[in-house]
């Protein structure tokens, strides 16, 4: 029997809690101390709605921390290895977050509400602690909160249409990791063409709790004619498109380059951010590890819940982090973190899972798409 | 239907996993990351096989976060309210740590190991982060990091019956809140007179992994004539002992006085601390609110997912954010913060549970014993 998960108050519902149950959701993770869906039917039936038609995800628990003040803009890039400082308000910047070892301390979007104010909407861990505890011990004049807001993302091929239907127009000339505001129910909202997939779509910030119920309901009600259905980040689909999942793929003991993040890391720019001279020196000598796909010969698999061994000639040479089995490809698809020596396209491996030894090849991320 | 837990990497495994899911867990929470049960029989069984024998918790989720070096004595009384000048190393200490508002940044027992090295066992943020951000800002020398350490409680009035068989006699000479260092399978391993129950026990902070099991089944073979059973921290329990619970009961929005930790808050003794300005302020004036127990006229309720309002006459004066049926009262029993005016054991108030309005008595924390 697969246990249940407990409700408390210390792990948050959020405004679309009650429209996700009634749509099914059969399985919940924990995701910054808020309930995260991560099933409806299957991963597969999942999969291939997401790939054709909209969903609907509650992704409130990317939980937005909110800098704002005179110094706001100086700690931002303090923060983060990624040149802020051609960004105009309204861009939203996916940039990983490193402490002075160069260590990944989140990877979250970066949006930019006005030039001394900015949400970090971020992964899996207590960024407001670490920007807090900085704030604190360089004495800088900034205010950091974590506002009341939830994202909704609308994600699939048919995002662009089922938007427009609700917001209007407009939304069809938000440009990519760009924002706008945009009215519901007369109330502004942020809305983002950006979202956890690579299908196209978008993020509503809604920042109204008590519009949750009804921002489903009108985008489920707009979408009827386009299969709309309650949806959610997808192992799969993201396993192919390459997204990492901050503590699950990637930690505090992983560096930007050994993640392909070099074109976030500005480091020929003259600005200073925590971690410059740790990531200069990796830079110089090049990762130890690169992350990368893997294809697993195999057509079903049980879940990763723990890392599998990746060797080559009976020696460990990395390990699997994130697996699936793509119903697109006809085999197992994985994240995995690999020697440099090893991390390249087309390598052999052999990655043990809990029911044997498993050959496999590397792949590039994201995956190459498939031939139709 | 219940949505299942879903497992992945990113949410932690412990090394007892495999003994808490063979004895049949049917609900687990996410905590710190990290997988913690919160059921095996019932609520009920739980709490009365607790309260009569002994149980082996894995709450390997109270991560450890390490600070030591030259500068951690400072650091880590940096930290907290609490004067940490005076103990010894051995010692355990609960100290609420807090920001530069005196909002609680959370809830750690801090051991002592070393005059420069500290174990901060935490409840559920990443407070690593917060030091680390402290620590960099304030260019003060420590080392911070996460020990692979996995605390394992065994709690009941029969826990030290247990532990002797295990560890030796030496265990019954550890002090409420000390520690001391006992062989495992010839491996030195931290033993603490601490818990999160009020019926006696020990926490035993294993650091190696691979001992998990052993651990776990040597405790379990000695203690079969002690009835000893899986458990993990019970709802009902830990209600009428007045735990409270960091993000659930109380969180960064809420000062040490309002949760009644004046004891750890030493504001008359001349040592820095940050939020010092901050508790002094509150102090003067007293907190707006106040930690109460509840007796609700019930005898079943539904799970408190949400904090529930608390009202006198119509007006809202609180919230009830952990609630359960006590067998032993046979009535409700919550946690709630309330305005200071109604934080008096014996006054009315009303909870609005989804049930519908239930009458309710304001108690005190801990509970006040029942009659047997």
């Amino acid at each position: 029997m697969t246990p249940a998960v407990w409700a408390s108050t210390r792990v948050r519902r959020t405004p679309f809690t009650p429209r996700v149950e009634a749509a099914g959701v059969v399985a919940y993770t924990v995701y910054n101390h808020t309930l995260l869906p991560v099933m409806f039917r299957s991963l597969e039936e999942d999969y291939w709605h997401l790939k054709e038609h909209v969903q609907l995800w509650d992704v409130s628990c990317q939980r937005q921390v909110e800098i704002r003040g005179v110094d706001a803009a100086r700690l931002v890039q303090l923060l983060t290895p990624r040149d802020l400082s051609t960004a105009e308000a309204g861009r939203c910047l996916y940039a990983p977050l490193v402490d002075s070892r160069g260590g990944i301390v989140n990877d979250p979007v970066i949006s930019k509400l006005a030039d001394d104010r900015f949400w970090l909407s971020i992964a899996d861990a207590d960024v407001g602690l670490w920007v807090s505890g900085l704030a604190h011990g360089l004495g800088v004049k900034v205010e950091i909160a974590e506002p009341p807001v939830s994202p909704l993302a609308v994600q699939g091929p048919k995002a662009e249409e089922l938007m427009a239907r609700v917001f209007g127009g407009a939304v069809r000339d938000i440009r990519f990791f760009r924002f706008a505001w945009l009215e519901f129910a007369a109330h502004p909202v942020m809305v983002a063409r950006t979202g956890w997939s690579k299908q196209g779509g978008f993020e509503i910030y809604l920042d109204r709790p008590d519009l949750g119920v009804p921002l489903w309901d009108a985008l489920w009600e707009a979408g009827q004619d386009l299969e709309v259905r309650a949806g959610c980040p997808n192992l799969i689909e993201r396993i192919e498109g390459g997204f990492l999942s901050y503590g699950g793929d990637f930690t505090l003991e992983h560096n930007p380059f050994e993640c392909r993040f070099e074109r976030f890391c500005h480091l020929d720019r003259p600005f200073d951010f925590i971690g410059r001279a740790a990531l200069e020196e990796i830079a110089e000598r090049g990762p130890a590890r690169r992350v990368m796909g893997l294809e697993i010969a195999a057509t079903s698999l049980p879940g990763c819940v723990e890392p599998w061994p990746v060797t080559v000639k009976g020696g460990q040479v990395g390990e699997a982090t994130s697996v699936a089995v793509s119903p697109a490809r006809r085999c197992g698809v994985a994240i995995a973190m690999l020697d440099r020596v090893h991390a390249e396209p087309g390598h052999g491996v052999v990655v043990s899972s809990p029911d044997g030894e498993l050959a496999a090849v590397v792949s590039d991320l994201p995956f190459p798409p498939t031939s139709p």
